[in-house]
């Protein structure tokens, strides 16, 4: 059995600034930019839990903006692991924006991505256990487990 | 009141090609490349039904990718309205994508997005009513209403 | 021989938001991004309709920009097979804009793309006749014999 | 009138090196990517003629794509003006690549780009003259007026 | 005055996944953007010191690049502010890379970079003071002090 | 022994229009685009004097910017080799930008890159010694010798 890790370990905090080119056509940052950012970190979360690069991108849950981002604000993504179950993690990704000229955070939402690890055939693989170590460790794990099993119940595959 | 527009007036297919540029390290396409190009075609059929250009996509619901894509597939996105209610939309993608090397398509899931029309100053705006011509038409109604009240209720909003 | 394709089992449309990073310094899409949506659309058209992923531009015609594209328009380009011979296909791209401003549309030009089909050895290799259906099938085939004549005769090779 | 300027004086080299994000998914530099260079040569030459930023591209005559470029050779692009008449501008853009990996060098293409200068308010705004020094310059400019009646005769215009 | 902010204020780290489109012709991550990278976090640990965006690179010390960054691999850049004087301040990049396949973190590299403050109109304006609270604080400002008088004598302008 | 190749073999001049997709939220050029381009050019010069493709940056010295570049300018760099030894090379990069609007040029800085000719298996390997023609190359070839003592003494390597 492979070797249990904390959520300490893999977790990720980035920070990018929004730039023209991230632009919608009416100067905000647009959707789209902010879900590929979530999914990059997810991914990385994913890889160093795992160990290897060989993960890919199952499912983003809703994610709600909550306000919008403007050019030269810097989103701030913090991601780390909630659940793990045979090949399946769970990643929580919180997203932030900061206005540089206002001086003022604002949270733009926050995401839940489900990532399989495969092996070198593309098959699904065994990922670490999860090491909990806190209370809120736990307690993510288990929100993060009746999550999963939603998704599945939705899916058709519970 | 607006006048109302039925789906077919502003649904849009578009087809792109995965370029090595939206690899992943492993060759295939991304998952956030994919979340961009839904958001993008979501917006477009947003634009069109409110009939001017600014629309904020507020929520995108659970996305589940069924299948990888690979670089020289085209990706199709097929997007059409559902549901309104006051300043919000709800926006159905479809994806698929073309294997050109083996002659097959494949489904890679499917989006629900809602976007909400703003007026010059950034306030919520009413958008037009949905005339519902078809039986489809009002399933799809009558389906979209239930999705949005179920966010509005995960929201805590209802 | 090869099985025969009619020019709607290849036809392609496509939309395509035009972002701020596909400005001009005076705001306007620039040109280059244009031609590069058109051969890329072409490119679609005629993997689809040789059923394998290994084709090449060989010329575009004079393509003429009729009107300004703004950012926040839509481009939407129609892509349609015209006409084939032996290794080469000409495919004919109509490209429009949307203006969500103004709510109107006007057409941005149409250029005519050559193709090559290659094998894996990357030497020319036959792509399936076109099934003519209809009148405008033929009229677009006749056409399109004329205009591949003349470029073979201004290359000196007729 | 305008201060005439020799071709000399606005005329562009520039050495691009091809990347893998300028890949079409069979690792050879896509066409449209060529086209975007062209047109952006082609606008360089053009404000450096007129002196100012404000101009636009007309058309872009055949291209014709002699010789795949490949990732790792850089695209070399020769730009010079040919004619001009009240608003307009003729400029000549050559295409080679070179290969690092064989050491050779190979001609891609030839592109005859237009041009035309706008004023403030974006109405067409005559051009210098071109001042025509030497009996290659001269030949240059009677080829490009050839080239522009045929132009017009062909859009209708003439 | 200003107040006085601490350097732990204003750090960053963030970490970026390689991708394909960050390839040189070798499919190593090329120089250029590891430098993009550094300037980019660079500028926002200056906008998080002076509490606005308006802020300008005005030199990168040599940048010695220790190791090469494969595509896959994770950039992980820590950046923090060492030293403040009147509108000027150096920023202290260090860039480390993750690989996923072997499990392994090198070295890449560290820069310097200076940055200056700008007032609305374009004019060199003060930065708040840098609180040093300990020993390391301390001798990072001692240490950037030379350099900056390196620069300057180096410059000609001390 | 390589054959001797002088400086002026090798030398780019490139033109690069600053686009709206290079600019930082303040709508100047950000200075990682103007690295990104001396990296870009400084790499060209290196693989047309070794004549193979397998180079890479080793240091980038310190790059003082000395003007802002607008979006709408032209950046025009040009290369050529100093200094070569062993497997290394220097290479100086000069950066100007021209405005349109203004019809001006302006310094923006110099850039000195040393680069690494590698083997197939990624080991430095020679490169061809320079043809030393012009009292001008001897100088350049004489100071460069010292930047690169210099740069081996602070890397503490002398």
């Amino acid at each position: 059995m492979l070797k249990a890790k904390s959520p300490q370990e893999s977790s990720v905090e980035t920070t990018v600034l929004m730039m023209p080119s991230d632009a919608n056509p009416m100067g905000n940052v647009f959707g789209g930019v902010i879900l590929k950012h979530v999914d990059l970190v997810a991914g990385i979360v994913a890889k160093r839990h795992v160990g290897h690069p060989n993960v890919v991108t199952a499912t983003m849950d809703r994610m709600t903006f909550l306000k919008p981002v403007f050019i030269g604000n810097a989103l701030v993504l913090s991601a780390r692991i909630n659940y793990v179950r045979r090949s399946s993690m769970e990643v929580e990704v919180t997203v932030e924006s900061e206005d540089y000229d206002s001086g003022t955070k604002a949270r733009t939402g926050t995401a839940f991505v489900t990532l399989v690890a495969l092996d070198k055939r593309g098959k699904a693989t065994e990922v670490p256990p999860l090491l909990l170590e806190t209370a809120e460790d736990k307690k993510r794990f288990s929100e993060g487990e009746k999550r999963m099993q939603q998704r599945l119940r939705e899916a058709g595959k519970l």
